[in-house]
């Protein structure tokens, strides 16, 4: 007897932990496929039966997740010897079971079915460009995302916002991103004025239509290309691009627009730069939360690292311009299509901004999506205090909701502290590439060769091979040197757009 | 307090069942989907991420169905007022649960670990024609699956073979099918040499090579003539051909030979037989376990009726000829084809076997396994055996174990008990179809004219609809008239084989 139980106690508490992320991890992938074979293959017939997998897989973990034996594992497993890997494990699991466990499963059940019920009814709201239609089933939604953001402050230890941001950004906190978005606040209104002021017309490129076969292979070539291992990923086609699957097995999508190439091309190159962040995570670290990437604004940076830093550039555009005219047929030039590309222009639809305007979309969502959270905007003056920011922040105003503020799903579907990360993602985007430059003199030359191999070589050892060890600043002082700064990316701006 | 507890009892032990089993069904659909993928579009290196998730779906619905609270509910429900549905739905949920609450998890591990060492090892024996590489594994797996034939014995009361094969075919009993097949072994040898005598020289046909994506066009043809809903389902490529999925979204499979479009053409109807039994599942039994098709004979009999009995008819030959010759060119006369392709010819393997051979390649394996699990027959003596068999059923005997007792992948993956589920199927597809035709006088005209709907509302009203509420053996009198009989598939064998 005494052999079975010191067996027994050879399971530490810290070992029974990694045993169940694990299991946690596999059905987080399982449902992941799930939800790639629902954007990409699934028949409609099927949509009703997908949602029950989903849901139940969904509720099997949280039962797995908030274990009433979990918070005693985690306070044992502080008291064991762990190595640094292990300690920032157990930190990235104790940051999972906090926010599962701080929310009742009754409110957890009543978001699910408020946010689908909003979302629904803003898929009939802005084609009708009707916000009245949604505007009490969003408020309803608001009120619930309230009293979440309030419990899971309390049980963070953060404020409220904080406590939401801190879902898809883990450590975000407003106080750093504030001083932040106000220097962009500052200087993009000049900024863009003085690029409209200088820019030239665009010059004529070749026509289309652009046989969606050709944009395929086209967009195949650049993943490859850019490093893209397809023993372990896919490329296929959905309604709305994303990058999903596991690190081995990444799925991207894009969609394509026979009378447009460039938003496939630089959309498969934007979910190439998320995908080679996923197969770069290190693979014995599979299944367990430090081994995952670290925060949507890192994993912003790595697609827009690819998309508007390293491929946008006139050594890029001048690489596939013969290709281009291989597939296509027509006469091309890299200058003229980098000319025509890169351009600075005002637009009511946050999607189609270019990078220049951008973050004003960005910053206009995240001081009203804290007001509506800290109660200081109703959601009926959300219309107002929409166009009243685009005003201020591009100077347009959009003639109606469906332009404004109904166009993007977030809100409706109850996702609140996502939106900072998007310009998160391009400010680190740009810090990254500058570090990157520095490192290795010859970056522009070897990306005008095609040759991503030094680029992806750097960002394996810096941002990919680190996964979740480093808290998201930590990570980024140790591959560039410093925190956030935002005058990397104002840098950027001027150098791309006012030369 | 009182009213809670009222409301406490109000939810029966029927009701959380069907709620446990409704989980159990969405867990086993997730299942069902990343198999599909792993099939179809998964690239190589998500196969060993795959099997963790699939092993943890795996461990995760073992767990919810032994659930040692199972026993009191299903006993309890027993005891209230429940109509004959419920009591079917019942039946079914303890037939699950004493399958796998029967079976120790110990035993249950070292099988899926024996499993998948034997079939590993199996896939080099094979095509280098040495069974003696894989007999000890062989051995190993045989002794632990015969120790699960008697546990599930004594959980079931049942013979040990008919434990295995009640896993596959409810409610199959040795005692039914050996005179059955008994019968058949003494009619075939007979038979086959009469055919083989009147066989004319096969007709010429056109010869390939057949484009895959006019084959892909005139299998998509087919199934939407056979009844397929593509809403609830889709046609796929992959190595082994298969039906997969749900029955809200059907998922088939095929492969195309670019010298042989007949293999691909026959086999998606094939899948189709499956797929519209799914299909014709009732749509609000969904997630019970009487809602489910009821076991592998019947599915099989779906298959083969629409392969074996509808379409390999002169009739729907006659109708696919001018089809084939706008696909695929050539000059193709519909009774020319049927000649070609009926013919009976005795060969080593089972999966190339015609209709009439078949049944001899399913005897052997089912007298084979029979005595593995009984013992009298020792692993090391198999290929010896085998060869006696077939010289004695076939009158051949194969040059090697390739060609012989290596062909096939079950028993090497564990699966004993299956095999006669094979021709079961096809005898019941031929009593089913000669029903059918009795209550359809017109149903050879409607084949013959592509007009499928008689014979699936047929199918759907007398089968597809029932689901599991009956068994397989009164579903069959209720559908036919009489219990299963050997007689009317030798009927169809000679009126298609010695006119």
């Amino acid at each position: 007897m005494l052999t079975d139980n010191s067996a027994m106690t050879m399971i530490s508490a810290y070992a029974q932990l990694e045993a169940r992320f694990a299991k946690l991890s596999h059905l987080d992938q399982a449902t992941g496929f799930l939800q790639w074979d629902m954007a990409t293959v699934m028949p409609e017939g099927g949509a009703a039966g997908r949602s029950d997998q989903l849901s139940t897989l969904k509720s099997v973990s949280h039962a797995l997740l908030t274990d009433p034996a979990l918070p005693a594992w985690l306070d044992a497993a502080e008291q064991e010897a762990l190595d640094p890997w292990q300690s920032a494990n157990l930190r990235e699991m104790r940051r999972d079971w906090r926010h599962a466990a701080a929310v009742p499963s009754a409110l957890v059940e009543k978001l699910s079915k408020a946010s689908s019920a909003c979302e629904m009814i803003w898929r009939q709201a802005r084609p009708a460009d009707d916000f009245a239609r949604v505007a009490d089933t969003l408020a309803q939604l608001v009120g619930l995302v309230r009293e979440l953001a309030e419990i899971k402050s309390q049980a963070l230890g953060v404020g409220r916002y904080d406590a939401l941001l801190d879902q898809y950004e883990p450590d975000g906190r407003v106080a750093e991103i504030e001083p932040l978005f106000a220097d962009l606040a500052a200087f993009l209104p000049g900024f863009v004025a003085e690029a409209l002021d200088r820019q030239l017309p665009p010059p004529p490129l070749p026509a289309g239509p652009f046989d969606p076969a050709q944009q395929k292979a086209l967009g195949v070539e650049m993943m490859q290309m850019l490093g893209f291992d397809f023993a372990h990923g896919r490329l296929d086609e959905s309604a709305h691009p994303f990058c999903g699957g596991t690190p081995d097995d990444v799925r991207i999508t894009t969609r394509y627009e026979s009378d447009n190439f460039l938003s496939s091309l630089f959309g498969v190159i934007h979910e190439t730069g998320h995908a080679l962040y996923e197969q770069g995570l290190p693979a014995v670290w599979r299944y367990q939360p430090v081994g995952r990437a670290r925060g949507m604004s890192l994993h912003e940076s790595q697609s827009l690292l690819m998309e508007m830093q390293a491929c946008r550039s006139r050594g890029f555009f001048r690489l596939i311009a013969p290709r281009l005219a291989d597939r296509f047929g027509g006469d091309w030039d890299g200058d003229a299509l980098f000319d025509a590309t890169m351009r600075v222009r005002p637009d009511f639809i946050r999607v189609e901004a270019d990078e220049a305007t951008y973050p004003a979309h960005v910053i206009l969502r995240f001081r009203l999506e804290r007001q509506l959270i800290d109660g200081s905007l109703a959601v009926t003056d959300l219309p107002s205090a929409w166009n009243e920011g685009m005003r201020e922040l591009l100077g347009i105003v959009p003639p109606g909701d469906r332009q404004g503020c109904l166009q993007d799903i977030h809100w409706y579907d109850g996702a609140f502290g996502y939106f900072p990360t998007y310009s998160l993602g391009a400010m680190t985007a740009a810090q990254l590439f500058d570090a990157a430059g520095r490192a290795l003199p010859e970056l522009d030359q070897s990306i005008a060769a095609g040759d991503f191999a030094p680029l992806l070589g750097w960002l394996r050892r810096e941002v990919h091979g680190r996964a979740a060890l480093l808290d998201g600043k930590a990570l980024l002082v140790a591959a560039t040197g410093r925190p956030l700064d935002a005058e990397i990316f104002k840098a950027h701006l001027r150098r791309r757009y006012l030369r």
